[in-house]
């Protein structure tokens, strides 16, 4: 009886509540479900505390969690929650499933998967795509993928907290395989927005009129009309920091560079990014990787004098 | 009155019937106006013929023309034709309009533009975007700046081939600019569509896989959801060749170089373009640029067996 209302109503745990994580917790907590957040800053835990979130130490309630969803920066804080010298993945109900979050490397995520099914858990190889502003809709797109168990298991998860879900295969690795290839394309095309704006304000085109033009033209992307207004605006509050392309860029180029294929336009963008990281722009939004192109080239950005 | 009859039903002259230049030619036809055509390629012009179009030498007709629109490969064509040892400049009539289709640098839009004021004629800078279909249908998108009388002259051409017409400024120039900001993202993001589908291939992602997710992802472009089917068929019978794209990252880099804009994407774009021609590809759909990154990482394509 226990096993059953357990499963009907699943107790999650959601570790890391930066602006995904916290998304994602409330909109577990929004669909009704009970769900602890963990976070290391006091006044995160205490936004989740406040929404109706449960706070406790991961280590004492960890043996009640169903389900556990890591929405860290990357695979290696993956493996030391679950494996490291306090690692929580021995202390786990059998039976119960991690969800792993962050971009990493798809051999990462089948290292994760063995390590974890070997001592009877499930896991789901789950990167996520839409901001902060989706991951609070519950409104998120889930390159999911992982055994019949975990998808089933998930549900709970999934349906509080995706949009679209794309089941990517029946194991690890193919989740995380697809949002590289978006991180790929999604870091390319704000470097290159960047680099032909700054093209564009040299030759007296103003930014926002490359924004209204190129939008309707084939010169377009998804990150262009999304990141252009922001250098428009000359706002860089951070929807995603210059800091999550470096990481990203570097897990892509890395496991690229492992498969022997060449990346060039990666490399390119990567070195922009980490440019902008050297010049204390990290923690901005990664829209400011244009400040390094227009330093180069001596030109004046939308909103400074 | 003959001036009068003549700015009502004005005679036009379209140089270069390639896949864009057919296109205008017919659209013009389509809209009842008198067009002559003119191509050294014996078949096209009699495909216009075939159409409705006049044909004769451009030499004997010149005086009779109100408006030629120029679609040829680059500046230099429009210079050498404008004003080369039997350029026509000089023998068209006073007031007379030319407008020139042609991706450029801004400072030959605005060489040309000068030059024919000089000597009592209006110039419109006017590159276009939309594809061999697009323009077939009458539906282009112009980038032009000019004088006021310019783009008044130009309305028989505007109104009979473009969908959208974006007036960028009452001189030459601004046109060129814009189409080449936008020839830079077009380019990189060809470039990097294909970086990517071979990067996913090499980790098991069918292209047709990843067409499906990333177009519904932050990391899509316009780009690569035109061309990605391309690779995903199989068919590079050309849309916009591979040549199409060295020459114009070709213009792009080097107006930023003179510019002092550093553009390390357009750059690499540029070499794959570039290698992908001297693998002799040149011919082939700007795609084929895919064949590059997946000879070097050993990867198959769909369609190759």
């Amino acid at each position: 009886m226990n096993d059953v209302s357990s499963a009907s109503k699943p107790t999650v745990g959601v570790v890391g509540l930066g602006s995904m994580g916290l998304g994602i917790g409330l909109s577990l907590l929004k669909e009704g479900r009970a769900t602890y957040g963990f976070d290391l800053d006091q006044q995160r835990t205490e936004q989740f505390q406040v929404a109706g979130g449960r706070v406790d130490t991961l280590s004492s309630v960890v043996g009640k969690l169903d389900i556990i969803v890591l929405v860290v920066v990357n695979a290696e804080q993956v493996k030391s929650i679950l494996f490291g010298a306090s690692g929580i993945a021995v202390d786990m109900k059998l039976g119960a499933l991690i969800i792993a979050c962050p971009t990493m490397d798809a051999t990462d995520a089948e290292e994760i998967e063995a390590r974890l099914n070997e001592i009877g858990l499930l896991y789901l190889d789950a990167p996520i795509s839409g901001g902060s502003i989706k991951a609070n809709e519950g409104a998120l797109t889930v390159m999911a993928s992982g055994a019949d168990e975990a998808f089933a298991a998930a549900e709970p998860f999934l349906s509080a907290c995706a949009e679209r879900v794309f089941n990517l295969g029946n194991r690890a690795g193919p989740g995380s395989a697809m949002k590289m290839v978006n991180q790929h394309l999604a870091g390319v095309h704000i470097a290159v927005a960047a680099e032909a704006i700054v093209f564009g304000i040299a030759q007296g085109i103003p930014a926002q009129k490359a924004l209204e033009v190129i939008s309707s033209c084939a010169g377009t992307s998804w990150m262009f009309e999304n990141r252009v207004p922001h250098i428009v605006a000359g706002d860089y509050s951070p929807h995603s920091a210059v800091n999550i392309f470096v990481k990203d860029l570097g897990i892509v180029t890395s496991a690229a560079n492992a498969l022997g294929v060449k990346t060039d336009l990666a490399q390119a963008a990567l070195q922009r990014f980490n440019s902008a990281k050297q010049s204390g722009l990290g923690q901005e939004d990664d829209a400011a990787v244009v400040k390094t192109f227009a330093t180069d080239a001596g030109i004046t950005l939308p909103g400074e004098s």
